[in-house]
């Protein structure tokens, strides 16, 4: 495996090829609403979305565009309306903006993929949506991939970017990514979108599986408040443009490339995380020992979700009867006697009893922009971590406003 | 089946041959915080417990009590601290908290049970509990009952109790119960214990089956937080004094006792969830259609569990999206275009599309003290309720206490 390297100010124009944009449609009131990106040419392009059952009609059609070549070669996403629930009508709508923006752009319908997010229930505004794609003019410059990082946000208090590059085969290949995560004031829910781009020659389907192996250590394993979102999405296109030899698992720098864009989704995710609805910290929950890696996945992401272990993080509370709790109720292989929770670097509990610590200290590493829990279980070789955030008043602020 | 009758004020001791009593050991500076339960004659007794791995010391005791002829006489329980994590020295002091009782009364020790509640990782003060144990005197008055009633309670804000009676075989049979909820300032989490009695004539093993019936309707479906604690326990001791046929499935009247226990687990329940911490409502969801029971279970827990749906409920916001998503994420059968929602009596959502509603008579709706949320899958004949509450500042406030 070769060396990655994080670019500094790095975001999803970085790879060779890609351009991005955004605009005021008018569907809100004057922040961006309507973002795109853009490929230079077709690239090979993977996709994974909620599990809810209320898949939202966007959803619908990027799973239609992709069944064609699995290649994209734009993306168009809104907020302000999340397009979810609105039955044939929505299906429709979100059909026409697939098609809207394939003409004015020259491409086949195929090569775009639509993504919304904002308020559950209401219709698209197709008038302000047509008007806003013509003003649509993706350039690969810093300030137009802005322009889109902003147009995708909802209560989100900062866009979310990042970039990794890494040489494979003498050539340079590059990964980068846009976010937006959680919530939205009016009214409605945490929707993570997230879009990676790469220049990296890949088949659609090593990339499939390459996205469905990352996402579930990393934007899988955040949480906020335990709410799925009918609209999450998350898509990647690679258009070839590195010049590496193809990448498969068999290619020697097949680890190389995995690194990098694990290092986005997880960089990306935990911004997400950290920037939830009320959040005042990122809170990284580590598990070693488990069984597997997906029963450390498991009780990892049970601790970071706990309403309990949220709010002591909030008050700066070491309730390690929390956290060991949380691990209790996980649907994993435990044993009660052989516990290690240590906070930061702080050993709280080793083989399950108290050990003596310094309660001022905790104190005084709660007060960092992050929090770290980790646990060993001491049953096996299993690895896992999840980011969450601490539950504060604000979350109830946000979330028990009226819609009106 | 016969009609059944709520008893007012009843409580533990309605029920023929039961007693009761609480007093402040001085593991707590003036509440009471040890309490005991105890029957006239031998009782036929069943237990249901907390999934978690960490079950605490006193639940591992009970286990062995029931397992020796699954009869009770006496159930000893204390409040201000769990014996939970406590290791060896925790066990052992909740074989001697039995043995003490059961010395002092003179039974067997396996007709003796015992149940915590309180702070995680702490020892019980054994001399405190022994000396409390010699104060204890049982008797079948309202009095007495109330002293156990608030021997049991943490931050609980009222005591909780309830009894039903009906006729059977010409005779007056009596359930009745008291339990505990959520949680605890200092530190730790939501303990539910539930005790109840009766003096029908039934085998332990008819009344195992028939607790973890009504437990899986009622017990098993309110959520305050998600998180499942250490010590949660329900025990309910039959002394048969009721002069009553043996209660079996074939007995004529077998609906009429499950009536009376699903009554009192019911009442007890939501009792809990209305008192749970920072709560100002009961959230009671109910949903009809299902494909079997058990999938209408899953989804009312799901709804009535999100942190999303309780902050819209605190905050008297009509917010349909958060519950159809709620739905959404519930692993069960759907068809997303077949919903229909009510809250309260105003149906917002038929088929999957919003209906003209008030949104003046919702508000109004909100502001009583019981929100009732209804869905209708129509898939099947599936029905299922839960219990919750909404999510309030001052759940914040409870749980980001420093424990200092």
């Amino acid at each position: 495996m070769s060396a990655i390297s994080k670019i500094q100010q790095g975001s999803l124009i970085s790879p060779k090829g890609f351009a991005a944009t955004g605009v005021n449609s008018g569907v809100r009131e004057t922040r961006n609403d309507l973002g795109m990106i853009f490929s230079e040419v077709p690239a090979e392009s993977a996709a994974v979305y909620t599990t809810s059952h209320f898949q939202a009609a966007p959803i619908k059609v990027t799973q239609d565009s992709l069944s064609v070549e699995q290649k994209l070669q734009a993306i168009l996403v809104n907020s302000g309306c999340a397009n979810a629930c609105t039955g044939k009508q929505g299906l429709q709508d979100a059909y026409q903006s697939r098609k809207s923006l394939a003409e004015k752009f020259h491409l086949p319908e195929h090569y775009v993929a639509v993504a919304s997010t904002g308020v559950i229930g209401e219709h698209l505004q197709m008038d302000k949506i047509a008007s806003g794609i013509q003003k649509l003019q993706p350039a690969s410059d810093e300030a137009s991939a802005e322009q889109f990082e902003t147009a995708i946000l909802t209560t989100d208090l900062a866009t979310k970017k990042c970039a990794f590059e890494a040489v494979i085969d003498g050539q340079t290949v590059t990964v980068g990514g846009a976010a937006k995560g959680s919530g939205m004031i009016h009214p409605n829910m945490a929707t993570m979108l997230a879009f990676i781009t790469t220049d990296a020659l890949i088949s659609a389907e090593h990339l499939q599986t390459a996205l469905r192996q990352v996402t579930n250590q990393t934007f899988n394993q955040i949480t906020v408040d335990g709410d799925t979102s009918t609209n999450d999405t998350v898509v990647v296109m690679a258009n070839g443009l590195a010049g590496n030899n193809p990448l498969t698992p068999d290619h020697p720098q097949w680890d190389t490339f995995m690194a990098m864009l694990k290092e986005v989704s997880a960089i990306l995710a935990k911004k997400i995380a950290r920037d939830g609805e009320g959040a005042t910290k990122l809170v990284e929950v580590e598990v070693f020992g488990a069984l597997n890696d997906q029963e450390a996945q498991v009780a990892a992401k049970e601790v970071v979700g706990s309403n309990l272990v949220k709010t002591a993080v909030f008050g700066a509370d070491a309730n390690w009867g929390r956290i060991i709790s949380a691990v209790g109720y996980a649907d994993i292989t435990v044993n009660p006697e052989t516990i290690d929770i240590a906070i930061g670097d702080q050993t709280i509990l080793e083989q399950s009893e108290v050990v003596a610590y310094s309660e001022e200290q905790i104190i005084e590493y709660f007060k960092g922009e992050t929090v770290k829990i980790s646990i060993h279980l001491h049953l096996g070789e299993g690895h896992g971590m999840a980011w969450g955030c601490d539950l504060s008043y604000d979350y109830i602020k946000i979330n028990a406003s009226y819609r009106t």
